[in-house]
This record gives C-alpha cells, structure tokens and sequence, in this order.
C-alpha cells in the first residue's frame, strides 16, 4: 500500500473530469450579460423562469407528461426541499413512514425536526411496499399517522435499488386511499447507465399529494445548489409559504439555464458514460478481490455501491485500518435512521480516479479481512438475504 | 401623468446602471477555470474559504478589529441567517425583542416560526434602548425571557435610522448582564453616503453572544444570494447544527470572491455615489413637492427614505391612487410587526432611474394629497414625533 494515496470514497459528488469547464464559462458570459438586471432582483419564491422551464422540460421529456414549470420551485439544492417540505408539513414528535436505510442528509434533517421516524426495509426492488399497510395500521388514524411517507425511488441511496413498478403503483394507491402525501426524492434518477427506468410516480397518477423533488448535484455539481421541488397548487403553496430565505440563487440559475438551453442530456449523457466505467471498476475489483466475504449491489444508475461485509468484522477496527491507507468510505450506521451500526458500507465512486479504483478495492477488500473476528464464512446470501 | 410609466420604489435592490457587468464576467470565467473540481463538490457548512476571507477582511477594514474567517459562514443570502439563528434559539411560542418596526422579511419568518415578537420604538438614533430595561423586566426571567434581541443597527430598514453609540454600548451592557444574545444585522452597513457610522456590536465588545449578519445583496445584486454569519464558536456550531441545505452556492461565490479579490471598496463605492444621489433626488423632490403633507428621513446611507403622511390619508384610496398612476411603494404595515398599519410608506430607490424619481416623486405628493379626508395640517412635528 502507497502511503501518501488517497482513496476517497466517502461523499457523493459528480465526476470533475467530465465538468464541461468551456462550456460553462460561456454561459456565464452570455447570462451575466443578458440578465444582469434581473440579478439585481429578488429571485422570488419560484426563481429563474428559464431554468424552471429547462427543468420541465427535463421532467416531461423523461416521464413522458406535461410538467408545469410554475409549479416548480427551485431549491438551494434539493435538500433544501427534503429540509423545507418536513418544516412545513410537519411538527416535533409526528411521524414520517421512509426506508429505514435512506440519505443520511434527511435522517440528519428529521432528526433536528424531532419526526419520528418509521422505517420499513429495503431490498434490490425499493421499499417493502408490501409492508406499508401493516405500519400504517399500527400508526392508526391519530396523531401518529404520518404526515407523509419519503421514498427514495430510482438508484436508492445508500442501497443503489430501484423501486419496481408494481411497488410504485401499490405504493400510490396506499398514499391516496389513506390520504397521506408521498415525497419522492429522485435526485439520482438521471445518473442512469442502462436498463429501462419505471415512471416517476407523479407520472403514475393523477393523485395531487404526490411531491417531487430533483437536483442538478447529481448530473452536473454539487456546488452549483440547484435542485427543485414540483407539487400541485396547494401543497406548493403550503410548503413555500414556509420558506423565508428570499429565493435561491439566481446567478447559478442563469448560468446553468443557459448552459442547457438545449436541454440537458448530452453533458448528462457524456457524465454517465464516465461513472458507468467507474460503477463497473467498483463491481469488478470486488468481485476479484472481495467474493469470498462481501456482496455488493451492481446498480443500473446513482453514485454509489453498497457493499454489505461480515457481521463478525470489527468496525472500529475497519475504520482505523482503512484510515491508515488512506481509504475513506461511509459507514452503514450513517444511512440507518436509527443510526445502527449495520454491517454495510457505502462507496461513493463518482468522483474518484478511475486508477484509484482499480488501486483502492484491494485496500479495502485487505482491510476487511484483518477486521474479522472469525474465519467462518459470511452468514449472508447476498445484499439483502 | 403619463400612463405606460412605471414609478417602481417597491423593493429594494441594487442599482443594475452600476452591476459591473465586464468585472463579473471576467471573474466567473476565471473562478470556473479554477475551481471547477470544488464546485463539484458539497460546500460544507461554512462555505467557500477564499469568499469568507474576502468578508472578514471586508469586515476587519471597515471595524477595525480582526475577524476570524473561520466563524462565517457563507448564507444563502442574509435572510438564511435571520431564520437559521431563529430556527436554532426559539421553539413556537418563545419571545424576541426587536424594533417595533423593522425589516418585512424578518417579520415574516418570525411569524412562521410562532415567535412572540415583542418590540420597542425607533427614532432616528435606532431602537430605544432606554426602554428596554423596563421591557425585560416585564417579561421576567422564566418562559417568557427573551431569546435573543434582534436588532438592524445602521441604515434601519424601513426607517433609515442610525443606532447611537451611547445606545449600542447600552444595549450590549444591559445584553450581557442578563445573559441575551444579540443578533446584529447589518446588511445595509456599507451602503453609506457621508458622514462617520459608530462600530458594529462586535466591534466594541468581546461579550461572546453577539451573533453578526451581513450581506453582499445590498452592495452588490441580491440574486447572488450571499450574506453570512458570523458568532463565537459555541453560538456558531449550535446555530449551524440547525442548517440542512448542505451548504450554500459555491460557484456564485467562487465569483464572487474572484471579482473582490482586492477588496470590496472601489465597486462599492462606485455603487454608493449613484445610490447618494438618488436618495438626494428623492428627498429634494419631497422637500419641494411634499413638504406641507409629509415628513421623512434622510438617511445616510442604506436603500429606503421613511415617509410619513397624515393620519387622515385613506390608505386604501392611496394605494389604489398610486396604482393607477403607475407609482408602487411598500405599505408602513409590512413593517410593524404586529402588521398595525401606521401612516408612512417606504421608498427603495436603489434601482429607480433617476429620471423615474425626479416626475414619480410628484405622482407621490399628488396621490397623498387626493387621499386626504380632511383639510387640517398635519398633526405631527417630525418623522417620529
């Protein structure tokens, strides 16, 4: 092992190498010279007409139904909606029904907002929907039903599962029945590298309680804090009228609406082309060097493999010892709403050297096994089982 | 008057005949080259370093103190840090002192978050803070004890008014002594025409539960959305742990901190001379056209002349008068905070032609005139008395 390398597996972030450097330089030459007064403004609580209707366009185009972009708001990143739609819908002590392994930025959320947090298991195909009506049972009708339920529909993160359709479907028509808003979460349904996707749920149904929110932190940046939350009227009204930082930013809009004024899929093509390589260096280092003690999810789109390892490995010790080699990742506990040290890891593959790759899977797969506490073999099937 | 004129004094933002348009432009093209692999990147809880650097040294040169870059954090806007210091030191139901008339936006998050809003007058030396002894007593020391006092100390919005140095000392001794924070927001501080301003809070005392905001919407375009933070450690972390937006807009500030990599100064003053006279055309054309009917400040900085007309003007036949004569202005009421509707109006003349002041001020003076329900002169001797 090398010991000035890093590895940086931790945090979700896009492929710098593919950020379209010229590009955006001309954008922002040309919005900054067109909009210059606009910029002088409030951005107001929908902000940037132009990237609203890019991003409607986005919408439309991928699920195949109109979108209306003034019932787009956008968000300083999409967790700004997550944080926003739990302040408004919710109060301390009431209740939200999520998957109980989900982004740790929502648990962290929640948490501040004392929401009770009911989880429900996830496999390879998303939440257990068929779990939901006996939780919502066992919550009642009282000041224990959730006031939504938040799902992470396509590339789950931290599991990289994709919810299936009968799971969307069934899901919908438990949400409408029992009158309980749905807050999907597709900020990973664009980092797609093959396969067919299943509709967005708001394209499933005509139910008005459906909220939508998606981002450009996972095809494009993080930094530029650009996500967007899509709800009907009445919700959109409700959840904005909670919002008071005076409209997001307006200068990254503009230059990012002009960026895609052709719509967004050729620079989000040309990223996925480079983090499916990326996705497929993860899975084929681990299936070389770590068969033996992990299963790992080989997702069809997201950012991340979720690798689960043996009950028996010390975590602390795993910790200290992928530290050592410089190789960073996410604990399991940091994706658990309840924070459980589950035997899982995260790796965040999306910005990380394709020969940090090929060079990191062994460190971890080496570190692994000088965590165990045993020389059995693993208990487990595979991911899930 | 004409018809298709627009006399917009509504909302106040910068002057875009200043927005240095070339300096911007330069700036993004350099700072996209640069850090183009930070912005993909997640900005962290304090944001850009070099931007915060660019603020504390901003802030160290006008106060004369020095200023650890370390406690600010970058803000969308310095509305995010009005409600994230809200969020983080009040539950529903708690109690804030603050001026009896201050900024709308401020009031409206307040509102939200079920705060008791409990305020003291303002004359032209600020908050009375002669009367916040008494007020302190009124509310004890139990549940009812203030949380924080927020205070806008210089260029106050609406009223214009300067806090007196004898006042801020008194403040944050009678702040200290009971143990209340303050919350000191100064986002018009630079926004200065002549004369000396007495220093921020900060700036002349080490008691460590004054939490400091200031903006670059103000001296720069509000559709940046950059203002910041700036507390002790301790103050710093507990209001942060609030914040689940993941961090603020990297690439505005990355450009940001490129076009003031010399300092905020000269652009700012450059602003300022163009905003001097538009204040002086709007209080030169009061004073010629309106003297008889109304009072107002004349403020030395800032973005907003305070008017005040008689006690017999119809409000509702003002605002309709205005309407039709192409003349919007904010309403006296979006200013109280208990929404009590006092006779005076708000001029932001930042981004008003100033050609647009010169025939709108006119409309104004007409329009008050029409509104009137009684012949008598005005029963008072000033802006505040």
């Amino acid at each position: 092992m090398s010991e000035a390398r890093k590895f940086d597996f931790a945090v979700g972030r896009t492929n710098p190498a593919t950020f379209p450097i010229e590009r955006v330089q001309r954008a922002a030459h040309a919005a900054i010279a067109r909009e210059f007064a606009e910029i002088t403004e409030y951005p107001g609580r929908l902000g940037h007409p132009s990237l609203r209707q890019v991003m409607a366009r986005r919408e439309s185009e991928r699920e195949g139904v109109a979108v209306d972009a003034d019932l787009i708001s956008l968000m300083n990143g999409s967790m700004q909606a997550v944080t926003l739609t739990a302040e408004a819908l919710t109060k301390p002590g009431d209740t939200v029904v999520l998957e109980e392994l989900t982004y740790g930025g929502t648990i962290g959320a929640y948490r501040t907002l004392g929401i009770d947090m009911q989880g429900l298991p996830v496999d390879e195909d998303g939440m257990k929907v068929e779990l939901l009506e006996a939780k919502l049972d066992e919550l009642g009708e009282g000041e224990r039903k959730p006031k939504f339920i938040y799902v992470l529909t396509t590339y789950q993160n931290p599991t990289g599962a994709m919810m299936s359709l009968p799971r969307r479907r069934r899901l919908i028509d438990i949400a409408r029945e029992r009158d309980i808003p749905v807050v999907e979460d597709n900020c990973y349904g664009d980092v797609h590298f093959d396969g067919d996707k299943p509709p967005s749920l708001y394209a499933l149904s005509d139910y008005d309680k459906i909220i939508y929110m998606c981002s450009l932190s996972k095809i494009l940046a993080p930094g530029m804090r650009l996500g967007y939350l899509y709800a009907q009227q009445e919700l959109l009204d409700r959840i904005l009228s909670r919002r008071h930082d005076a409209g997001g930013n307006y200068l990254a809009a503009a230059i990012v609406a002009e960026l895609y004024r052709d719509g967004v899929w050729d620079l989000t093509e040309e990223l996925n082309v480079s983090l499916a390589t990326k996705k497929n260096l993860v899975v084929d280092g681990l299936a070389a060097e770590a068969a033996d003690v992990c299963a790992w999810s080989n997702p069809a789109g997201g950012l991340f493999v979720w690798v689960r390892f043996p009950e028996d490995v010390d975590q602390d010790k795993l910790l200290q010892l992928t530290a050592e080699a410089g190789f960073h990742y996410a604990q399991g506990a940091n994706f658990h709403i309840a924070g459980e040290r589950v035997p899982y890891l995260r790796l965040a593959f999306g910005h990380v050297p394709d020969d940090d790759i090929r060079d990191g899977i062994p460190v971890l797969a080496h570190c692994i096994r000088q965590s165990r506490t045993s020389n059995l073999p693993p208990a487990f099937a595979g991911l899930f089982d």
